[in-house]
């Protein structure tokens, strides 16, 4: 194992280009040559994309991909709705937030109406690295604290304040002095107080401990999915002792919305939803633009109040009038084309249809999900142990087979599948064809 | 004065909102609702913007304002050649760099192209605060030191790392333990000889003092500009004993090319070429897209190497089809309609007519720039000191006469003079008939 397989999930590994068509070797030299080395592909056999339209993309051969993997264009590769919005204001005026504008303050009065009503404002970035950046930035300068509590494989982003509390980037990505780390919630503890109750002690525990090392607790920062522990969404509820038990001990309730955000859990448009809390800081990402680079950090305006009057904050793309502009139509996407209820009746179908899938291998031991986000695991059926190797080499067959997803969680052992929200129960049933497929060949 | 207008140049003071017309009131109360209390406008007049095209902006009311301030829309606002290269890619594809493609990679040769051989690699992110937070870890995994170099009122961005070099953003952003800042250089001290070795010294005893508190030096961060320090472009040179003593340290030179990039400078398309060095990492940012969230680290890669290998870098929206379309539209423009020369000659005919401006008033103590990047110093001509509220009340007088510039320096006496490239001679009269026209009130 490479290095760089050893880093991440689903990585092609260079030392095999060699067993690559002519056109993909060329390319990868040359981005090999010109992009910095901290970059890395997906698959054995990287897919080169020229086009993209709803659920599908071609490579330069015009062969079509299924693509079940991708969240960010959540409405649809080149959505024309949000294709024209973006190319309407771009030919109108492209500025930033020091000059007053009627625009992102639609947009945010529109996306603020889906919070809970105690998340009064929001604060613009690109990335949403940047937005759980500033919301640990806020969070110190509310608590006057450091101390940052994630689970166990977590993943944040990735500038250096948010890198050192994102622990699936690997070992060589250290963890701060000030982090501390709990074993995700574990959902076979029962209903959602037992399984609430038992992440509550775990998260209790690790305050104490920050204490104890004289580092104040400043937040508790949680993927509403926890997406890279392995997307444990239920039961729904199982949030709520934890985040009393946060704020008793006087430190701030992140919900970091940017994979569960936007409708993705069918049941909700946020994550935190779907467990009856409300959070003091919530960062969104990456579906936010359908791929234009828009992000944000909804607040209590009294959590970011005194950070906003003492210290300002000026992102000179955050909120700039083309990225609004996408944003805008993501949303009017959403509401028209019914696609929170198209995630949750399709997602049902998806996992319905997984499940019986599972039925027919001992190889596949549960799948889990919530709407358009749906986690396989893969085990050993002589061990029981997770069994990453079978993911991975599923995640290429069905690559092979021109469908697009890809793995996770600690061992990369479940498969990660997370379409686009226009997914319709035909591109499951081609997705469950493929699958069927690649397991006959294991 | 408040804390906004005491903790930002050209802020507009909330408390003043009283006076202006109804239909900005109403859109500032909405804004101070919805958006973040982090947020700020420029002026004691905020100005509403609807469109642009070219060197102009237009408010609500059709009225006309000279744009003689932003650098991010480089070849003009609303470039038709940028707007028909977003319009065309957001309807074909727009995704991230785990897939191969093409474009991306003529992007980042032709962007090579363009620097000191031995850059030979370039990582693209959303923005310069990414660019510069990467630059920080990646300078801080090379050296396995911590301690940065900044100089006294710098600025570099606004992620948690980030801010904690730039003590341009006010005492209310601590910097932190392992930096250190240093006096700008002196152009007063004589040629690039006398006021490189005079900084270098400074450097040195900023690196000694690292050490002697146990922390290892990491790197020197500088704008090439110095913008935020006042603008010092010259004398042309002075950097290069400064790298000396900084490479003889073992630390890395890291080059914000946020604001001197892209030919702003009118005698190179680098800021850092100027000087005669080559920077071990560059990040890019502010025009690279013309407004679309595009930035970049570039580097030397025997420095990001280990880097790259052991830690990987993945930035889901850092060079996205869409932003890449944008750049490359960027660099178009400016090799076809020779803006970095327009730059060149429209500077110094911009600097000519400041100095003629000034040899009529005592309040004008000096002319600096390079390129199409103007300051103008005021001082109160009976104190000799520098005279911050002279320079913001010319600020805002620009502003009534629809020309738009701000202030900078560590007191804001400065004028900031930094249009977009296509700014020509009859815009430069422009600007300075209004500027008689304001000096004439003071």
């Amino acid at each position: 194992m490479t290095v760089d397989s050893a880093n991440m999930i689903n990585a092609f590994d260079p030392a095999t280009i060699g067993a690559l068509e002519p056109r993909v070797q060329g390319l990868l030299q040359r981005r090999r040559k010109v992009l910095g080395p901290g970059y890395r592909l997906f698959y054995e056999r990287p897919v080169e994309l020229v086009r993209g339209e709803g659920v599908h993309l071609y490579d330069a051969d015009g062969n079509e991909y299924l693509d079940a993997y991708n969240n960010v264009p959540c409405v649809g590769h080149a959505n024309p709705r949000v294709a024209a919005a973006v190319a309407a204001q771009v030919k109108l005026l492209n500025t930033h937030t020091r000059y007053a504008s009627e625009p992102i303050l639609e947009y945010a009065e529109r996306l603020l109406a889906t919070h809970a009503p105690e998340l009064g404002n929001v604060t613009f970035t690109c990335t949403g690295s940047e937005a759980v950046d500033l919301a640990l930035r806020v969070a110190r300068f509310r608590t006057q604290g450091s101390g940052i509590i994630v689970t166990a494989n977590a993943y944040h982003g990735v500038t250096s304040a948010v890198a050192e509390i994102s622990p699936s980037l690997g070992a060589n990505v250290p963890l701060g002095a000030h982090v501390r780390t709990v074993p995700p919630p574990d959902p076979t503890l029962g209903d959602a107080a037992a399984v609430g109750e038992a992440f509550a002690a775990t998260v209790a525990s690790a305050i104490a401990d920050l204490e104890r090392h004289g580092i104040r607790f400043a937040a508790l920062v949680a993927d509403s999915l926890f997406s890279t522990d392995g997307i444990l969404p239920d039961p729904a509820g199982f949030l709520a002792p934890v985040v009393d038990v946060v704020h008793a001990a006087g430190g701030l309730y992140v919900a970091d919305e940017v994979q569960a955000g936007f409708g993705r859990t069918g049941e909700a448009v946020w994550g935190y939803q779907r467990h009856g809390v409300v959070p003091d800081l919530v960062p969104l990402g990456k579906p936010m633009g359908n791929g234009l680079p828009i992000a944000g950090l909804v607040a209590r305006p009294e959590v970011i109040e005194g950070f906003g009057a003492a210290v300002r904050y000026f992102n000179t793309f955050g909120g700039n009038s083309v990225c609004i502009a996408a944003a805008a139509a993501v949303l009017d996407v959403i509401e028209t084309e019914g696609l929170r209820q198209n995630a949750l009746a399709v997602g049902a179908y998806l996992r319905d249809t997984l499940e019986a899938i599972a039925k027919d291998t001992p190889r596949i031991s549960a799948v889990r999900g919530c709407g358009l986000y749906a986690a396989a695991d893969f085990t050993d059926p002589a061990t029981g142990e997770p069994d990453g190797d079978a993911a991975i080499r599923v995640v290429n067959g069905l690559r092979d087979r021109r469908v697009l997803i890809s793995a996770t969680g600690p061992d990369g052992s479940s498969l990660k599948i997370r379409p686009p929200l226009p997914f319709s129960q035909p591109h499951v049933d081609r997705l469950a064809e493929a699958l069927t497929e690649t397991l006959r060949t294991l």
